[in-house]
């Protein structure tokens, strides 16, 4: 049997969407750099999703260690069976804070928060109808899929493609629409208040995704939906701390009984041990740092706009977005691989490919990711660099 | 919509089977002790599946914050892109060594192993059969549902039960064998030879849940498969980071070809960020220490049969294994939730009742952990105190 596997793995590489990881390691305090183990050269990270550095907070360190000498490592158990450690409540207080929600509820991954609650949402609620944003993440599609609640899949951002699915519907059956603020590829925001307005007129709940805004949009780093004043509209809002907060884990937030049935129902959650303290510790440090301090925040902003203008400058197309990530499309699986490869080799500059099935087929590219630790001479290298490859 | 989730969690209530999660705060160094947040008291966890502390492991703890000092504290981003520190590399490294198989992968959770894994095979293997021991995880069976692959569930631990079920199909379809090495919650052991040899006779690949084994059985803790010699004959080990090696993640182990394929195709792998690098420390730490050292496991049995023992003697019936996991069946979810509530109470005992969907209605339980932290003296006062509230 073992050829089935072979095979597999063969077809992705005629596909030339074979992925091989790139062996680095991260340098503490130094960050975007990092070694490249393959030849053990210093390199700029220009694709990591820890979009503020925050995985290396000095003050985020300092309660990780803490919080290792006063717990040790592991949460021990399940939450429910002895791993309910005070500090995960600590740190769901403050994710609902964040939020401005009544509750909230972390799992070990944002991918977990996704496909476990979406398939508990399907338990709960009788004859639910899901409508999905056609870019939705893999996280959201698994827990669509594996709900098996009947599922309308609306054009990316059509709001009108939306209410004509909703219109098909009794305004007395279940529905919830699902989407994301950020689209992680393209960058683009989700149409939050158009699709608020459509869920009212049609009785449906809303479920955003947040992975890519937390920490980086709004005024406490709540969020897209935050920065529109549109959060308390926001049925639950799903968000990750292993992007802007640097950590690892996912979470939801939302009304008391909404979280409460999905923390008493959803498998994925029960059956499954307990994020460590440790990582809530730091967690809840950087979540805290977010809403007190805004300039990371800013000065990621500002350098974005700043390598955009010096992409511009270099001729370089990029997808128009109004948010962080910045992508150059390149279309072709092999193109891709060669510019990254490139990149890397000549320039010591790591970005990441991303083919099929992460983008559409012909829709392969360059994703690029700026921080507040990049700084202007980095910036003006890189663009100096992808004129060069591209 | 709010109300279909009041009454969810009212359904729960009635039933007696709503959960409350104790609020508790672990010791670092002072394990198997916790603080019951509730009143402040110091309690003996009693549940925890940390088996054998190594969540509080001195050298784990000091290697962990090394890795904080030397990486931060996230991987930064998905394998894929940017977070495949080396560290996650070494981690699997000596993940296959433990299980002398030539590759191993790494999880965010046991449960996301399972559950992914499975999903993947059946995407890989044409018209698979899944064969599934009645008492599988609830992660293994989230999988097969998942997996939409046909599926053959034989009563547990029967295998004759499971040969008539093989023998209905084929034998150039592609099947798999799912089973347990120690089922969790009645602690008995998977017909690990008996399946291998049925394997063999209708060409079925064997992948063997080993959570509640690794760490605690086989010569350098390779689980159970490893303690009857036969883990070579096993294509997947599946195993957990957060049990006997106090940490969190799990993972799968095998043949190259076959971690691969799920590698470059298991959407609950690809599309999520990888373990933190303080995370993927302490376990390798720990993963060594249980290979070179087998005194916490020798210790962790000579509890097992004292507590069995001073239980026989004190005249409480506990379901019969040879295993670590003692479980005290009370068959009724009220009574087992007031047993528990008085232990907590009465005696500052922390051992979390176990009712339905956990185990089956009439199955309530109280299930107890020693481990090698516990002394005699709280292993006599736990048979005394259980004499009084049972």
């Amino acid at each position: 049997m073992l050829n089935h596997f072979k095979q597999a793995v063969e077809r992705l590489k005629e596909e030339n969407r074979y992925r091989e990881f790139l062996d680095i390691s991260r340098i503490c305090g130094k960050f975007p750099y990092a070694i490249n183990n393959q030849n053990g050269k210093k390199i700029i990270v220009w694709c990591s999703n820890d979009y503020l550095g925050a995985g290396q907070n000095i003050e985020a360190i300092s309660k990780a260690k803490e919080a290792l000498d006063t717990y040790g490592i592991g949460a021990g158990g399940t939450r429910n069976i002895s791993g309910n450690s005070h500090i995960l409540i600590d740190l769901e207080t403050e994710i609902a804070k964040l939020h401005a929600k009544e509750s909230a509820l972390s799992f070990v991954s944002g991918y977990v928060a996704n496909d476990a609650t979406i398939q508990t949402l399907a338990k709960v609620l009788p004859d639910l109808v899901i409508f999905s944003d056609a870019k939705n993440h893999a996280s959201i599609i698994s827990g669509i899929r594996n709900s098996k609640a009947q599922k309308e899949v609306f054009r990316h951002n059509d709001t009108e493609h939306l209410e004509e699915l909703l219109k098909k519907y009794p305004t007395s059956q279940p529905k919830i629409i699902i989407f994301e603020a950020v689209y992680s590829m393209d960058g683009d925001f989700g149409e939050i208040a158009k699709i608020i307005e459509l869920a009212k007129k049609y009785s449906a709940l809303t479920y955003i995704d947040e992975v890519h805004a937390v920490g980086l949009y709004g005024k406490t780093g709540g969020g897209l939906s935050q920065e529109f004043g549109l959060s308390d509209q926001i049925d639950i809002i799903q968000g990750t701390c292993a992007k802007a907060f640097g950590t690892i884990g996912g979470y939801i937030a939302g009304k008391y009984e909404i979280i409460d049935a999905i923390r008493s129902l959803a498998s994925g959650f029960i059956f499954t041990t307990a994020l460590p303290p440790v990582i809530a510790a730091a967690t809840i440090s950087n979540i805290r740092q977010a809403q007190i301090d805004d300039s990371a925040r800013k000065n990621l902003h500002k350098n974005v706009a700043l390598l955009k203008a010096e992409l511009a400058k270099a001729g370089i197309e990029i997808i128009k977005n109004n948010s962080h990530i910045i992508s150059v499309r390149i279309g072709d699986a092999a193109k891709a691989k060669a510019a990254s490869k490139r990149l890397l080799e000549d320039f010591n500059i790591y970005i990441q490919h991303i083919n099929y099935p992460t983008v559409a087929k012909g829709d392969e590219r360059l994703r690029i990711t700026v921080t507040p630790l990049h700084s202007k001479e980095m910036i003006e290298d890189l663009a100096l660099a992808l004129q060069k490859v591209l």
